[in-house]
C-alpha cells in the first residue's frame, strides 16, 4: 500500500460535494441527522435541531444550553465594529436562541480562535463586552478556551439558562390554524448591513456616550440622496438600522412572556421570517401562509431599499426577534395581556396543513414570489 | 471628527501587544480575570479558571461544563489524521476537561467552521467520530452551530456532565506537603507529534480493523534506524506514540475513582507537568516540587527522543493524563483501594511551601533546569 496515496475513505478531501454546493440549510440539516442519532436520552427532552437543547439532568430541573458562533469576515468586519461591541454582539446572538425556548440566562462560555499577531487589548475588550452583556442579561461568565489560528478571528459562545422542561418554546409544537406572530419590527438588521456593505461604519460615540449620527450619513445610499429637511430623520433611521445589525439585543422577556401566557411554539428569526418560519413546519409537519401587507418592516427602509424592503424583512435576517406560534382561540388573550414594556406583536399568518411556505398579498388576494434568502453563509464565490 | 480615523480605544487593532508577545498563559490568565469580574454568583461553585465550571441550578445537582476548541494546523493537520478521528479526538480533549473534575458526562455540543470549499462527507465524518466517542462516553450530542470561514477548519466542543459539587476535584484543593500523582505515562503524545512533524501518518487501518505498523515505520526517524530484530518492537511503540496524539483518551473513570477515594485536587495533563502542576500551585497559593527519577516514562520513548524525553514528558502535553495532589497520609490508602482496570498511579513529586516549581533528581540530589515548555499556540513565527 502507498503511503502518499490513502485508500477512498481515509483522510480529508477525498469526494463529493462541497459546502458551498449543498448550502447551510442542507448542512445543518445533516449535521443535526448525525447529532439525533447519537442523542437519544429521555433526559434531552428537546434534542439536537430546535434553537436550543432542553436537558433534564438527574434530580434537577431543565437546563437549556446553546452554542453561537460568529466569525469576522462572515459575521463582521473589524472596520464595522469596535471589539467590545462585537463580544456584545456574540453574546446576543447566543442568547436570542435562550430567548427562543423561554429560558431565563444562567451561564456562559466563550472560545476565541485569534493569530498570534492579534492585540491582547482587543480580545480583552471582546470579553469585557461579553461580560458586560451578560450581567445586563443575568447571565455569568464561566469560562471557556482560546485557540490560535492562522485566520480570521472567531468568537464561539454557549449559553446555559433554566426552563421548566414542559414548557419551553419548540419548533414542533405548531398546529395547523396557529397564527404566526412575531416580535417587534423586521428588516432593520439587513438595512444596517447594506450602510455597512455601503462603505458606512459605526458612528463613533461622542465623549459622554451620546451618539451624534452626522457621521457621513447618507454617503452610502449609492444615489438616495436626502433632501436637507429630512437629513436629520433620515439619520436618524439609518442610526437605527445599523444599531439593529451591530447592537442586536436578544428577546428574553419576550419569550419568557410567551411561556407565562401559555405559547407552546416559537423560534428566533437570526436567519430571516421565510428560513424561521420554515423551520417551525418542517419541525411541526405543516405549511404556512405569511401575509405580505402585515409583516412589520422596520420603520424607513422602503425609503432605503425600495422594493426591496420584502427582501430584507422576509429573507435578510439578524433581526433576532422571536417568531411565535399560536391557537387562533388565545391570540385575543395572548394580545391582551402581553406586557408593555415589551417589543409588541404583530400577527403575519398562519400555519396550514401540508408542507411548504407561501407569501400571499391578501389586499389583492395574490400569491407572492418568495425573496431570495440572503444566508451570509457558504455562498458560491 | 474623521470617519477614517476613528480616536484611540475605537476599533480593532488601535495598539498594545499582540498574542505571541505576551504568550496563551499570559493570555488565558488576563481574559480569566475579566471573565471572574462577571462570574461572581454563588450558584457557580466553581468559576472560571479551573479545567471546567461547576454550577449548581436552582433545586439540581452539580452541572460541570467546559469548552475546548481545536484548530486545522494549530492542532492538526489534514494529511496526519482522517475527519472521523478528529471528531473523536476533539471531544476526548473536551472530556479531558469533565475527567479532571471527577465529572460524568452527559451532553455535548459542537461548533464546526469550515470553508465553503470543504466537502460535505468530511464534516459529517467529524460528527459521526464525535457521536461514537460520546456515545462510549456515555454523553449525548445535544447540538451546537455550524459557520462559514475563511480559514482553518476549527472544531470547537462544549461537554456537560454531573458531579457533586461539594466534591468536583479542583485546582485549588492543593496543600503543602500533599503528594503528586499521575496518571498513566507521559510523553507518549509528543513522541507521537515528532513522528507526525517527521513526516510519519497514521498508519492505514486494514480491511476487518486491523491496524498493521508495517507502513513506512520508521522512515521519519532522522537517522536512528532500528536493527532489523528490534523493528517489531519498535513499529509498535510507535503506532503508540501515534495512538496517544491522534487518538487520546480522556481519564474519566480514573477521574472518578479519585472523587470516590476522597481526592480533592485534580487537573489534567493537556499542556505538559510543569504547566499543568503550575496551574494547581497557583490556584493552591503553594510551590511544586517534580522528582525527576520518578517521572513515568511512555516506554521506549528514550530511543526516539534520548535526553529529550524530558522535553517530551514534563513539557510535551495531550497526554490528557490527570496529576492529582494527595494528602501524604492517605496515599497508601489510595493505591491500596485504586481499581485494577484503571491507569496505574505514580507519585511524580509533591507541593511545598512558597510559589514556583523546580525540578530535582533525588539519585544526586541536584536541581535539573526545567525543560521547555512546548506549547503550540502562538508561536513566535
Amino acid at each position: 500500500m502507498d503511503d502518499a496515496s490513502p485508500p477512498p475513505g481515509h483522510g480529508f478531501d477525498t469526494g463529493g460535494p462541497t459546502l458551498q454546493e449543498i448550502g447551510e440549510a442542507e448542512l445543518l440539516r445533516r449535521l443535526t441527522a448525525v447529532a439525533r442519532r447519537h442523542g437519544d436520552d429521555d433526559r434531552l427532552v428537546v434534542p439536537s435541531g430546535d434553537d436550543a437543547a432542553v436537558w433534564r439532568p438527574p434530580g434537577g430541573a431543565g437546563i437549556v444550553i446553546s452554542q453561537d458562533a460568529i466569525v469576522e469576515g462572515e459575521d463582521f468586519l473589524r472596520s464595522w465594529i469596535d471589539p467590545e461591541a462585537v463580544g456584545r454582539r456574540a453574546l446576543a446572538v447566543a442568547l436570542s436562541d435562550l430567548a427562543a425556548m423561554g429560558a431565563r440566562p444562567a451561564l456562559c462560555l466563550v472560545t476565541l480562535c485569534a493569530s498570534g499577531t492579534s492585540r491582547v487589548d482587543d480580545l480583552l475588550a471582546i470579553q469585557e463586552g461579553i461580560g458586560a452583556a451578560a450581567s445586563q442579561a443575568g447571565c455569568r461568565v464561566a469560562g471557556g478556551d482560546v485557540s490560535a489560528i492562522a485566520g480570521p478571528l472567531v468568537i464561539d459562545v454557549v449559553v446555559v439558562g433554566t426552563v421548566d422542561p414542559g414548557r419551553a418554546l419548540r419548533r414542533d409544537r405548531g398546529r395547523p390554524g396557529d397564527l404566526l406572530v412575531v416580535t417587534g419590527c423586521l428588516g432593520g438588521a439587513a438595512a444596517g448591513l447594506r450602510l455597512l456593505l455601503d462603505g458606512r461604519r459605526e458612528p463613533v460615540p461622542a465623549p459622554g456616550g451620546h451618539r451624534h449620527g452626522a457621521v457621513g450619513h447618507g454617503q452610502g445610499l449609492q444615489g438616495r440622496a436626502h433632501p436637507p429637511a429630512e437629513d436629520d430623520a433620515a439619520a436618524e433611521a439609518e442610526e437605527r438600522w445599523l444599531g439593529r445589525q451591530l447592537r442586536p439585543r436578544a428577546r428574553l422577556a419576550e419569550g419568557q412572556a410567551l411561556v407565562r401566557l401559555g405559547v407552546a411554539c416559537a423560534g428566533d428569526l437570526s436567519d430571516g421570517l421565510i428560513v424561521d418560519v420554515g423551520r417551525i413546519t418542517d419541525a411541526s409537519g405543516c405549511a404556512a401562509e405569511i401575509w405580505l401587507e402585515s409583516v412589520p418592516a422596520e420603520p424607513g427602509i422602503h425609503t432605503l431599499l425600495g422594493e426591496a424592503w420584502v427582501d430584507a424583512a422576509l429573507g435578510g435576517g439578524e433581526d433576532f426577534e422571536l417568531v411565535a406560534a399560536v391557537a387562533a382561540e388565545r391570540l385575543d388573550g395572548l394580545l391582551a395581556r402581553w406586557p408593555g414594556g415589551l417589543a409588541p406583536l404583530h400577527v403575519v399568518g398562519r400555519l396550514t396543513p401540508g408542507s411548504g411556505l407561501r407569501l400571499l398579498d391578501r389586499r389583492d388576494g395574490q400569491e407572492v414570489p418568495l425573496p431570495p434568502v440572503a444566508s451570509r453563509h457558504f455562498r458560491q464565490p
